[in-house]
């Protein structure tokens, strides 16, 4: 049959392509998938326009997928540079990449990506209006607004982010005061900027039946912003977050009625004692819908070392529920993240993404935890830099401060009273020598 | 009234001065804390042979402290930098530093620290055992090892690690092949080699009440070791490991008999969704007494970043009631920690402790990063670095990669486009400029 989108073909027991290679991936059936993209609880955002893509499957009841936020800006231009960056974050297990590009000539790497690239790609096209119009955001129209999303479906952009949550209620919260940090959301302050300057209603509100039908045409799966996500621990799950959720759960139905496959954004920064309930709260009003988190960040005061304050939200996040992890690197708050940066970013959502997968029990987990197991127990050192997540940097950090030669089987955290080697000599009969 | 312990006191309604001191730091009632200690659900390490120590409450109900373990070894021999290490460390808000010195000349390094350390000092006298009397570990008696654990008293160290809770049991299920690991504790495998060798029972088992009335004298704290912690996630909460612990269960309360204060040593690594059981069985099992765990890593397979593993369960165990926090380093599993990976080490271990204590909603715990959101909010960077749990590093990033001029109040990931900068001038009325 010919479908609009995969969720479409799931609806009508189609088993798509996509679906059979995604299901793979998940060692799951076909079919199992099929059903849950059908109930709108996953999602395959596969643009037909992207034809390099390889397709991965975003829902909570399959692993944990990340994403990396990249794209040239006023500071950092280059975009070979961020072509680079953005082919290494792929080769790291990147399973989507944001373009965020806010700089120059937008539209080529944009194309670029969706032919070169395999990984998702997702952009927020309010980002890109005032840039590909070359006018300041009070001069753009509402029309102007959906007529740069086209222009991304059109390029082969697989999902985009559109903060359609936001509306004229929002603002006289924050006006009233009811924030300590008002919005963070970069895309939902330049609505709130632009509402506030023309007095107009939130146009991605307003003209969400125009942009839905845009979405069905090109199969791109409409990623639903949090405009009021909270910014700081204090506004954490308060009314006007959850009032903005209560929106994305009805625009997230008005989605699916046309087939239309929908993720919701979420938090941000969230004591970890309301991780859990953020989660379940998510998953009532959206039914389901998968929840795509930045973080959350678990404490404010941690700039410098914020990928490892969003490796512990997002690790609680993905085990509650949570289907999709946006890395947060540690430049977040305090600059444009470089190379090594982006890797650390990498690094710690994977272990998060990796840590929740074990405990939500999905079929092969915890396979590699064993295999680094056996190598750790049998002192294979070779074995264990091959399991390891970074095995260069695993090896340099070994190699660096190596144990003297006469207990070279073991590292020098330890050297001759190394667990490992004395239960090993213990187990086989010999004697124990550790002075 | 003459007393032995702060417990003893503390069940005798004396209010010591160490109690006042601490119930200061958690901003709770000096009797409110009596109560914790008389109970054991709350201890304050203090040998009174320590005379520079600035006291530390522990305990699931107080502010999560935490612990670095230093000391020198074979492949690290200098005196003079470890103790460089150890001020630093106290420096940047360890509550508790563990001598693990295992080279050369001990003693006088031991005396040193409880002479002009304020922290805490734990040490494992099993590893001092074989260095002190220079004999290799056959040839050690249940008595050389007692005697150990005095000297360390008389020379003033507040907590001893000592693992009781391995008995000839354990070795049996060891060598049935029960276990992927079998064990990782240090001190643990010295005990299983011990006893493998000379077929008697665990001293730390066999002579405990003279243990207990040797720390009773001195006021020690008894950290109960956990030999038997799992060392990969395939042993997590196994019968070897809860089978120790309710050992561990009954030395508690027969240490509590004779008034000496006990923490429990716990996991180690630990699947993400068996963590908060842990520290339920443990409460239930231990009567409450303080948690002291290393990590729990949440995923095998990340050497090189195991602060992050660390600092992911660690801040879900103080959550769920863990009470003290061991530290991990990026060189965990590889090597000894040089001076910048227990920087690191230490900084992922106070986000953990800082995270979980939000979530306990402890008296005062989320006003930090109130503060830090109120700089935020205002774009005053000289506010957020000072509030930043690292400021140096902090400010290093954001200056090393500076926005152009023209938007010198932002920093260089959003540049014009900062959503705080945006939200400000529409609250203000003004034009926003983006181009």
């Amino acid at each position: 049959m010919m479908y609009s989108t995969q969720m479409e073909a799931a609806r009508n027991h189609v088993i798509t392509k996509e679906m059979k290679i995604c299901a793979r991936e998940e060692q799951i059936s076909p079919e199992e998938l099929r059903e849950q993209i059908a109930r709108g609880i996953a999602v395959i955002p596969a643009n037909p326009n992207h034809k390099g893509l390889i397709p991965h499957a975003i829902g909570r009841k399959l692993k944990t997928k990340i994403n990396v936020n990249l794209g040239v800006s006023r500071d950092c231009k280059d975009y070979d540079v961020e072509m680079q960056k953005v082919m290494r974050a792929v080769d790291m297990g990147a399973e989507a990449i944001m373009d965020l590009s806010s700089h120059g000539n937008t539209q080529p790497f944009r194309q670029k990506l969706c032919r070169e690239c395999p990984a998702m790609i997702g952009t927020v096209p309010i980002y890109d209006s005032v840039i590909h119009y070359q006018r300041d955001l009070g001069e753009l129209s509402a029309r102007d607004f959906i007529d740069v999303i086209r222009l991304h479906a059109e390029d082969g952009v697989d999902f985009v982010t559109l903060h359609c949550g936001i509306t004229k209620k929002t603002i006289e919260e924050v006006r009233a005061g009811k924030r300590k940090m008002n919005l963070v959301s970069r895309g939902g302050s330049l609505i709130f900027a632009w509402m506030s300057m023309t007095g107009e209603e939130n146009p991605f509100y307003e003209y969400y039946d125009e942009i839905v039908e845009i979405c069905r045409e090109h199969d791109v799966t409409i990623s639903l912003g949090d405009a009021c996500r909270p910014g700081c621990l204090a506004d954490a799950t308060d009314q006007t977050q959850i009032g903005e959720l209560l929106r994305l759960g009805e625009l997230t139905e008005r989605a699916w009625a046309r087939d239309v496959q929908v993720m919701v954004e979420g938090p941000g920064h969230v004591p970890l004692d309301q991780i859990a309930a953020n989660m379940k709260v998510q998953e009532t009003i959206c039914h389901g819908a998968p929840f795509y988190v930045l973080g959350p960040l678990v404490t404010d005061v941690a700039p410098g070392y914020d990928h490892i304050t969003a490796a512990i939200g997002g690790a609680v996040a993905a085990m509650n529920g949570a289907a999709f992890l946006c890395y947060v690197t540690p430049a977040e708050h305090l600059a444009l993240p470089d190379v090594e940066d982006v890797h650390q970013g990498i690094i710690a959502s994977k272990i998060a993404a990796h840590a929740a997968d074990i405990a939500k029990g999905l079929p092969g987990a915890r396979d590699w935890d064993d295999r680094m197991a056996d190598a750790r127990r049998a002192l294979d050192w070779e074995g264990q830099y091959a399991e390891a997540i970074d095995p260069l940097h695993a090896k340099a950090i070994r190699e660096s401060r190596a144990p003297e030669d006469d207990h070279s089987d073991t590292c020098s955290m330890c050297g001759k009273f190394c667990a490992v080697r004395s239960i090993n000599k213990a187990l086989a009969g010999e004697m124990i020598d550790i002075l």
